[in-house]
């Protein structure tokens, strides 16, 4: 069995521990997720015995360039800085249309039309962001998608502008299920 | 849960069971694979009791552009063809390097550079082809890649020539795995 590199596999949990306080969960298109009072991110696969768990592996980016990369890499902020103590979970998963489309055509819609990584970019250094996929874990997995925010409570405009922007976006139309989780660090 | 689509997860075991004989396993990069009488494919999550199982999911393309699609659909054999008596398996693993470039960089040196999807072309409709991805799949696949080739015994110079090809591109410097499995459909 070949070593591996560093953990990559995440659960977010949702139930009575963790934390990170559950102070709404909104349902944007589709169906919805039921609401619990902690959230838990726990390394690998975590215990299913709360209200839900959703598991995504932080896997090689599929989209960026090389010059994007860098502009990223010199902009992004780490996650778990002292002062970001608002995040944000958002689930997300793309219809059977997006992929069916290629490579190229998923970039298209991505950024030449929607500007992702664009708008990203404009929320940045303020909104850290960690990417995870689920769709290659399991063939059960409820998403496609799970995005984690975290930003400094007087950065919660910045968010809602870049969610905003990228929900009236054409890769938006490809979305059919999304669910906005929004957090607030306690840990009591 | 969301209902799935379908099921893309499979697992390749080697052990005393299945309808393909297992007629060489020689090791082309690294480390190797013991050898074992027969191979089995199973749907899903496959029992590990034999001498070895690897586990990949038929994922969504990620390199192939649209006119590059449409043409590998016009030309690529199903599996299964009555005449495909001859298979093999090719699991590969790719350097930490290769992940850590950007997707455009990739698809540079994989088609560009390497012409890995004219090349494969180049053996249609002779052989048929089927890639599995293991590397989202958890932590500690020791492959990243299982290729499943499928052609009439009368085409093994065909597939010969696909392998030889791939092998002096620059692709392959980016591989630190290989091994290649030959089978012989005999379901006894």
């Amino acid at each position: 069995m070949a070593p591996t590199t560093t953990p990559r596999l995440y659960t977010f949990a949702a139930g009575d521990a963790g934390p990170w306080h559950i102070t709404g969960v909104r349902t944007v298109i589709g169906e919805g997720l039921a609401t619990a009072p902690r959230l838990d991110i726990v390394a690998g696969v975590g215990d299913a015995a709360g209200v839900w768990a959703l598991r995504g592996i932080a896997s090689n980016e599929r989209y960026v360039t090389r010059p994007e990369k860098q502009q990223l890499l010199a902009l992004q902020p780490p996650l778990a800085r002292a002062e970001a103590r608002s995040a944000i979970l958002i689930p997300i998963r793309k219809s059977a249309a997006w992929w069916a489309l290629t490579q190229d055509e998923r970039r298209d819609i991505l950024e030449e039309q929607s500007h992702h990584v664009a708008l990203g970019m404009r929320a940045l250094p303020a909104v850290a962001r960690k990417l995870h996929h689920c769709r290659d874990l399991s063939e059960t997995e409820p998403f496609d998608f799970l995005t984690w925010f975290e930003f400094a409570p007087h950065d919660g405009a910045v968010f809602d502008e870049l969610s905003a922007a990228l929900r009236a976006s054409p890769e938006w139309a490809y979305v059919e299920r999304e669910v906005e989780v929004r957090l607030a660090f306690d840990p009591r």
